[in-house]
């Protein structure tokens, strides 16, 4: 087996979500962080845009493939690594599974995502106030549609009685609503999840703030 | 073969996608118009809350499934309905071009969606001007990005010689770009793709103003 490595920046959530897939499978990486914000280290920055010219994390690199994005990266993962299935064997209902992770992984993180925020400062000059209610905005949208589908998927987890990818999308989605104090009762099946998962190996080792590159203030 | 139904708008470049695909493998399908421009039709938008709690089209019906999200519903039509495959079969290869995929559909599409637009317009009273910079800027970004790994997969289309489902992402999002004037100098490959598949049947029987609820002004 190759090593894998992943260029990853502690608090990004698409990088969150794969650290998650890869402690649920047993597989060993390598961490590369990659400081989105710039700053000191543009020039590892302009080195990672060789990797990814969208210059965004995570990336995957297996042997000779390269891989960014997500959500490509786990279901790659889950069809090279088959120890501890991620997603349901039925067409039907993988794709069902993978659409919720979408509603996270397109419909409310990419909103949400630093260079976004970093747009509504610099480009729109928006006030702090206005800018934390376009993140909250999002969240909650995307949030009461997908509790709403959850109440007929949830088992334990929120596919299910089995930890699946939807869970890897839903605890990061989760840790950043809570760090930028969104309410989450109205949603009380997302929070029984995040809950029940809280305690989790894999998703603790997975945590923003138990990487090596973790910057706590 | 059960009957399958899309729940669509003429304008949405995901539904667009989808039709690609659906066209590409000769499948028959009802369309229902969804408008999603509200007005007139909001009793019908109220009804398709009922299908898609997120209120986004397109929604696939496939006897008693019902998948939303356009990558989630492309995936299962080509694992389904294995007739032109649209995806590699080597895994590696698949995700690398699920990767451009959402590098379109996940980082680009969401940020230029109607409600995100609505958003800037209601929420931000951003000017015409600040709108329509926006609007440029995430395709300018994502379409340089994509340009650059274009070079590496692009035959006579983009990931090869054969038309994939790569193709059914990216020409939907250059039809958007031209509606909004972008200038797609900087993008030759690009440019040669889109015009290599601008006469393809499955092409031309998906374009937005060829669908039964376009309204052409």
């Amino acid at each position: 087996m190759s090593e894998l490595t992943l260029y990853s920046y502690w608090r990004s959530s698409a990088s969150y979500r794969v650290r998650i897939v890869l402690n649920l499978k047993g597989l060993d990486y390598v961490q590369m962080p990659i400081n989105i914000l710039g700053g000191a280290t543009a020039k590892s920055l302009l080195n990672f845009k060789q990797i990814n010219p969208t210059e965004l994390v995570p990336v995957l690199i297996d042997g000779p493939l390269v891989l960014n994005q997500s959500l490509s990266i786990m279901q790659y993962l889950d069809e090279t690594y088959r120890q501890v299935p991620l997603l349901p064997n039925d067409v039907g209902e993988k794709y069902r599974l993978l659409s919720m992770a979408q509603d996270i992984t397109c419909d409310i993180h990419p909103l949400n995502n630093l260079r976004v925020l970093r747009y509504l400062d610099s480009n729109l000059r928006v006030s702090q106030d206005e800018k934390g209610a376009w993140y909250h905005h999002w969240i909650q949208v995307g949030f009461a549609a997908l509790e709403s589908r959850l109440k007929e998927t949830a088992g334990k987890y929120s596919f299910g009685d089995a930890v699946t990818m939807l869970d890897a999308c839903l605890v990061p989605q989760v840790y950043n609503a809570e760090r930028f104090d969104v309410d989450l009762t109205p949603y009380p099946i997302i929070q029984r999840i995040q809950q029940a998962l809280r305690s989790e190996p894999a998703f603790i080792k997975a945590l923003p703030e138990n990487q090596p590159d973790a910057r706590l203030v």
